[in-house]
């Protein structure tokens, strides 16, 4: 079977060295760019890759909606075997691509989507084979995790750490994506959609940005509880519902999480027979996220199939889980059981109350401190 | 495809319940001890398994080498896939297996028989299939881990906790083989075994006990470099060899490895591709390691094959492998850079040298003082 790589940017052009040096048939290779190095098989035509009968799989790495989605459709529908990388891509279409896959009879691989180079998704999916997931987690996302690690094991502060991490290249020019939260929140409902064999999109999952985490937080979480923060997103199974939320989370110093620097990323799943598993590596990057999207496509060529659950099977909802959490703002809210006052900040700590109402909440506290931050009690 | 397990021990009876809830056709359970609730899906007559056409896949949990290797040639001969949880098995015979595999056209699958309920054989060998290994190291052992997380931790003397570990089912009643290291050194063979695809038996790996641990090692390890212990296997592809090793190693507070607390595993690989991947969980136990052998099984069913390189392909040299170490002995031995008396101890640091050499270096410490102890830094 052969092979056609869509886009030759980071991550295409470190799957195509990858596939090419393990003797893989790499036939066809779609970028709008010159790329002399690729001689004929650059090709700016997708129809030169539909029409061939001999490239049976299409891996997908321009990211963005358009044209990835109508390219990856038509693939889909002239019977080759699909595999990206586009967290977008999967989590607006999840449905869509997955009852193409199913009508046409192809596989549908993206564990490059979440985790970069952590084979994630792929075991998570294996998992559920003979398990039944209860929780996932985990910090996906290196631009943030680089920025809280520099903030906590340097003190300095939030906007100096973007700066650099802008400038070594973890993060984009315009960096809300990820530290709004939406780039974790992709990865959550995707996540979660394979865990809980269901449905979550994008829209479905609570998020609170990590913008407004200052070093004061930093301390304060530090002296106060001895513990320290993490960016994450969570997928629960509830009775009848699913949660999924992305939040700065309070987390023990000795736990795996806060010992997870830099850019790394690490996901966890709770399994009721096979207890905690994690995955800890390289969440981004040309030969790590090339090596997961080179691996997915190998499987395909090894006559590995997979099937999704797809369908909306459980509702989400945040009001089915639990937390406390730690507040900061220029006021007292509504909701507190304790709380500090120093200069003219409060530092609150809530009792337990529901994930659904504290993100209701932090919209009504943003209206009148802008500057106002919370942070997520994780046991 | 049916599915025969031998030995309804703690991971046979595991895994048969989580075959069975998942809806898979367990036909047999080969057991001579009498279990009523198995019904004539019990039998004590192995003839029964090999001689059913139906069943096609024998996962074996019985452990040990016999009777479990007669029971699995017969079966590869028989043309039945074969999983297995069994780690001296797969140590001792992995040449004979996997050639009665390939003989046969049928897959021998053994994640289950390294880390316990962690899919890291699996994806050991899965990342091989683009990448190249440079490196494996993990803390591969429940019972060691726990026994040096209580004495961190609490300040306990290592006899004191074996004792309690005993009492709690996590060491054996003969400890030898986990505290003494075999246990590690099998599961290393294996994985260097996969990882850099060569076959590395048993005997070729240097192995030191954790058994001469003291509370003043680990407090001197602490005050003097602000790090900590754990007992952890090593594979290293030199340019030509192999190395692989099992030792005391010395690590930063905030590494990944020294945040594994109680009986839980961690086992990590260097790609050149992927950089590292570490893998956590549960090395252990009825459900995690039945869920891993479960999972083995339902690959096989599902119609995954895989193929592993057997053969002598590098030599073991343990010579090709430097780091520092730290050793303590009630005399001053030939090699050291630096050293600090304390009471009738010598607390000694030596020059990078070669594993084999540090290794053969204790032995004759041993000889003189049976008390003496190092640990190898790991940067």
């Amino acid at each position: 079977m052969k092979i056609a790589i869509l886009g030759y940017g980071v991550v295409g052009s470190g799957a195509y060295e990858i596939l090419k040096k393990s003797g893989y048939d790499v036939k066809k290779v779609l970028d709008i760019r010159p790329h002399s190095e690729l001689g004929n098989v650059l090709t700016a035509n997708y129809d030169d890759i539909l029409n061939d009968k001999e490239i049976g799989v299409v891996a997908e790495a321009i990211g963005g909606l358009e044209p990835a989605h109508t390219f990856v459709v038509k693939a889909l529908k002239a019977g080759k075997h699909v595999v990206s990388s586009n967290k977008h891509l999967i989590c607006e279409y999840y449905d869509e691509l997955h009852t193409l896959a199913e009508e046409n009879g192809v596989t549908v691989n993206f564990t490059s989507a979440v985790g970069g180079g952590i084979p994630w998704l792929y075991n998570l999916n294996r998992t559920t084979n003979g398990d039944t997931i209860s929780k996932l987690m985990g910090i996906m996302n290196g631009t943030t995790n680089f920025i809280l690690d520099a903030m906590i094991s340097c003190g300095r502060d939030f906007d100096e750490v973007l700066a650099e991490a802008q400038a070594l290249g973890y993060a984009e020019a315009n960096p809300s994506a990820d530290i709004d939260g939406l780039d974790v929140a992709r990865k959550t409902a995707i996540s979660s959609s394979i865990a809980f064999k269901t449905t979550v999109a994008e829209k479905d999952v609570d998020i609170f940005s990590l913008r407004n985490i200052t070093k004061n937080d930093i301390d304060y979480i530090k002296d106060k509880f001895g513990k320290t923060v993490r960016y994450m997103g969570f997928g629960i199974k509830n009775d009848s519902t699913v949660s999924a939320f992305v939040e700065p989370v309070i987390l023990p110093c000795t736990s795996l999480e806060a010992n997870v620097n830099k850019n790394f990323n690490i996901i966890t799943l709770f399994g009721e027979s096979v207890g905690r598993l994690s995955f800890y590596g390289q969440g981004a990057g040309k030969y790590p996220t090339g090596h997961a999207l080179a691996t997915d496509v190998i499987d395909v060529v090894n006559g590995e199939r997979h099937t999704h659950i797809y369908g909306k099977v459980f509702d989400v909802d945040n009001s089915q889980c639990e937390r406390k959490y730690y507040v900061r703002a220029n006021f007292l809210p509504s909701e507190y059981a304790s709380y500090e006052k120093v200069g003219s900040s409060y530092y609150i700590i809530t009792n337990k109350m529901k994930v659904s109402e504290m993100h209701l909440l932090a919209k009504s506290i943003l209206e009148s401190d802008p500057l106002a931050f919370f942070a997520g009690f994780e046991e």
